[in-house]
């Protein structure tokens, strides 16, 4: 199933004649308007049946008229893996990488950041770049989406703790301030349109992605080269943390990082998991 | 005031006959329980009057009777000040820092990190260190929690931004992995055991505390030798991303950062914002 928010903040998904049918009315009523993905994730075992019977019957709102937003907008945590691909290692230190002579360290060592869950935002948004000074690079990622609470999940169960996945890109400032700083800038973590439900996804850690700016091929990969693969990064995660339902994982980004400049459009696509075109603004 | 949750997540405040006075009704009844403080401190313009009244009423729960809970449980962000005391830059680098011989910059350059909001515990809970073959830190702050919306606010209007302030302790795991990560374990941000609201510090940017372990005093300074000031704090995070009523900010430790361990008592006084006793325990 494809998830996602819409309108009013409500919750939906995708159906068979593509239109996307109202899921609002399975959660609970006085849940908060940003809190309604939490609480359908919550459910999720209780709720799919009905879900799976609207999905099936459509009738809803076209897709083309609905205005989709970020299908997650307020997870407790959102947790990122820093340089988790090898030739991304390769193009940010060494002699002619970003970071001229500095020693690159990967997941192995660095393990996992934060961003700011407020960064989050969706396809009816832009990437607002705030200073004409300051290089911003786009980053293109696959995002895990934690389906239930997970303390110290070992690597074989961890896959069982997804709820889905969805199309992320991590926006990332260059520079010498803290890593969780350069990458929390409001709008800074377009995801979606939709969460694809983990049962729709053969093997997460097997998709293909690349990522264009303008129609020019920048990023172009596989999760399979992964150094932390997605279930690796849940045990490492779930160790130190409690995850919640909810909780978002970014999973690092393949090498062909690159600037964007107000102006530019960006398109994420992931073929079994959706497709998310971002314009780029400058900071009004 | 003194406003605290307590009990079964009630939000409440300290009256003039130490008792706890609820101020749970003044919040919308819907509002999910680790919600309560955000809602009051939206509201609190709107409900301060009523809530005064009933401090000087007194009659509520005799202080010793209530269990204190984290005072803001669920804030959207967990800001914090990477090395924000010179001495504390010190300590940590150099010929016999902690890190011996890496350069340590400090807030200045690095400007801020996140923590993890679901690493918050109150005084009803412990500090739980997850394994023993590494060195985990105390680290004393004070934490300052953000009154209302603030996106790119001067240093000089900054301070009318905030609610109040809390003491916290910044429980840091020493090592290579990322900064957010070494700091976002479950229970690695004690706070509490009250927020004193602003109009009662006469000068934040004044505030002396210190910090012992089993009674020996280990840490003790300040706040007017922060790097970056309290104001200026917000000034730097309010540019990059729009703070919210909740937002807690943890402004830096000074130099006397130590190890503790399981079986340890550490507690933080900061004479105007409160005392802070938690135990250091093994994780179950």
């Amino acid at each position: 199933m494809r998830v996602c928010v819409y309108d009013d903040d409500r919750v939906g998904a995708l159906a068979s004649d593509s239109t996307i049918v109202d899921l609002t009315d399975l959660v609970p009523g006085h849940t908060p308007a940003d809190e309604r993905m939490n609480a359908l994730i919550a459910n999720w075992d209780a709720v799919k049946p009905t879900a799976a019977e609207r999905v099936a019957a459509g009738g809803g709102v076209p897709e083309a008229d609905a205005v989709l937003r970020a299908p997650q907008p307020r997870p407790r945590n959102l947790f990122a893996a820093p340089v988790n691909y090898h030739k991304h290692q390769q193009e940010m230190g060494g002699d002619a990488g970003v970071y001229v002579g500095r020693q690159i360290l990967t997941a192995e060592v660095r393990k996992g950041f934060l961003k700011a869950a407020t960064s989050i935002v969706g396809p009816d948004g832009a990437i607002e770049l705030p200073w004409e000074d300051r290089r911003f690079d786009h980053e293109a990622e696959i995002g895990v989406i934690i389906g239930k609470k997970a303390s110290r999940v070992s690597t074989d169960d961890a896959l069982d703790y997804v709820f889905g996945y969805t199309p992320l890109l991590d926006i990332t400032l260059r520079g010498e301030e803290d890593r969780s700083f350069r990458k929390s800038f409001d709008t800074f973590t377009p995801i979606g349109p939709y969460i694809v439900t983990a049962d729709e996804v053969d093997d997460p850690e097997k998709l293909d992605f690349w990522l264009t700016v303008n129609g020019e091929e920048r990023q172009k990969s596989n999760t399979s080269y992964l150094i932390y693969g997605i279930a690796k990064l849940i045990e490492v995660y779930s160790e130190v943390m409690t995850l919640q339902p909810g909780d978002i994982i970014a999973t690092g980004t393949p090498e062909g990082v690159g600037q964007i400049v107000p102006g530019d459009t960006v398109v994420l696509t992931i073929p079994e998991v959706g497709e998310l075109t971002m314009p780029v603004v400058a900071r009004a």
